[in-house]
């Protein structure tokens, strides 16, 4: 882990990052990108965007740039990151919910049976994270999931999640921050899920934070000692047409760059094409089986098909993984 | 107006900005207050919050600001900007909506009844905010508000609304971020009323503005040409409890200084309050009939009663706008 100072306020000298690239010093912001038209792209666009006097020059204050966070900047395979943490909570706190036992979706996440809970798909994994995300504080779940990342491992690389982001995406954020561009994250996964460690492994501060969300509750079960109760209760899914929302919502300005990895993503891509002037909008094919994940069209997680039809028609950027990545992950490089 | 360059990239030098105070070069960063407790206790905090190795040091990515708008930055009376807004747009579209001549709230509106429009209260306010915000694209509202703005006038001040801010309150804005505090709005307004012009007005972006909000919906009138249409359902409230829910929500980080007006701030100070460490809680209390106005706690709009009371009690300051602030208005300076 590298340690480096920000200049802009936006993340203090002592946070530790990862995001340094290795040859900046070299004059290559995307060290870790194969030379090719994926990167050029890239370089291009920054170019255009930041030459004052130029036709698609963005004044500072209107550089966004929005990404998706799962299978755009970590690992998703092969399940949700937070779905894995939530199947975890339903574990450690069976003892005090003997009904789990017996009720599904908890019982088939208690007994691993993965091939009932697929079965369940998207409501069997909603209310498990339901379940889990609800009736502790705010800031009892921010600890408990900066703990969980602490301990859990990927059953594959037997690594921290958060040592699975992609390295060529870490330059690239860092590359748009050196542009002036705020970078943020506008993800269908949990903000409160997010939150606690986006600071330290992207550069990318709680308030660039952009994700779903369940109700909250204000309560004061102390004189003076409010705290945010979360409930049982969806309040906003990031996902889809909602990315076009919560960008809206939340940032209150259209992105000039947005990337992403799935279907999930389109909506994005196409609030972003709809602005004025030029913008960038690019997806993640994974390609890699070997160093990665290779999946796309048929995959029930990051489903890659209408976003990789309308990408190919609207020349957008499809990044191919496997040969436009020089590594994928920060260790490869140690 | 003056013009004036921002280090740190969050507003472009081609803004225009009247957020400058005119003796920054004689060394005091708030010369629209008088000399006092008030003025002290900012500026105490500050140094504080600011002084390296000190017991109050605040992290830079850490030191958050919120404010509340009406009242707080701008003048509230005698009516929130907002509802004379959306009355406005009643009457605008009157031509197009004939059952509003018989039907409540908006046959009050249309017939400049405001002893009955008082009668109908929040209840009634609401209906004629979500009536004329939606209907909409979210681009098609926010030229709407610029239009507005830009003929609209004080009907005290002859002036247009966003000259009436506070030139304290700018001085404190623009203090506090040179000591590299991040400022945002927590506003009961709506979030699209504010964002067409904080910036220019406050040197805050849009997305350091929460708010509250209508849904929006994604759609695709014209291929590859999506809008958000504003629908006539509320989202979410931002006021009272619901200030505390919204700083989580939507910056995810508590803040270490919060400045409110009325009662709808008591929790957003709560919730400051209640972070470990020094924090600064602070109220404009209005008691200025010849340069403002004097209201508190029998007054319909921006009723401070409760969070009086707190204030006292815990030792927050407040502001007493007549004795503390040399002027109110930018315009005096002239």
């Amino acid at each position: 882990m590298r340690r480096r100072s920000f200049v802009g306020g936006m993340v203090a000298s002592t946070v530790a990052l990862r995001v340094a690239p290795p040859a900046w010093a070299q004059g290559d912001p995307l060290p870790s990108w194969n030379d090719g038209p994926a990167k050029q792209s890239i370089v291009d666009f920054v170019a255009r965007a930041t030459t004052a006097g130029g036709r698609d020059w963005v004044p500072v204050p209107e550089r966004i740039a929005t990404f998706d966070n799962d299978g755009t900047l970590w690992t998703e395979q092969p399940m949700y990151v937070q779905i894995v943490f939530a199947m975890d909570r339903v574990k450690a706190g069976a003892a005090r919910h003997p009904e789990w036992r017996t009720t599904e979706p908890f019982r088939s996440v208690l007994a691993d049976d993965r091939a009932q809970l697929a079965l369940m798909g998207e409501k069997g994994m909603l209310e498990v994270i339901t379940a889990t995300h609800s009736g502790l504080t705010t800031e009892e779940f921010r600890q408990t999931v900066i703990d969980w990342l602490a301990t859990a491992r990927h059953p594959r690389f037997k690594r921290p999640y958060t040592d699975l982001v992609y390295q060529p995406m870490l330059e690239l954020l860092a590359y748009l921050r050196a542009n002036q561009f705020k970078t943020f994250i506008v993800s269908g996964g949990g903000v409160e899920f997010m939150r606690p460690w986006t600071e330290r492994t992207y550069g990318i501060p709680p308030e660039q934070v952009v994700g779903s969300s369940g109700v909250t509750r204000y309560a004061m079960p102390q004189p003076d000692k409010p705290v945010l109760m979360k409930e049982a209760k969806v309040e906003f899914i990031d996902d889809g047409p909602g990315k076009a929302v919560g960008i809206n919502h939340f940032i209150g300005r259209r992105p000039y760059f947005a990337f992403g990895n799935s279907d999930g993503d389109q909506q994005m891509l196409e609030w972003t094409a709809a602005g004025a002037g030029a913008r960038f909008m690019g997806l993640v094919h994974h390609t890699d089986a070997v160093r990665e994940y290779a999946y796309d069209r048929n995959s029930p997680i990051g489903r890659l098909d209408k976003a990789w039809d309308e990408a190919i028609r609207r020349k957008w950027l499809v990044v191919d993984m496997k040969n436009d990545w020089k590594v994928i992950y920060p260790f490869e490089l140690k």
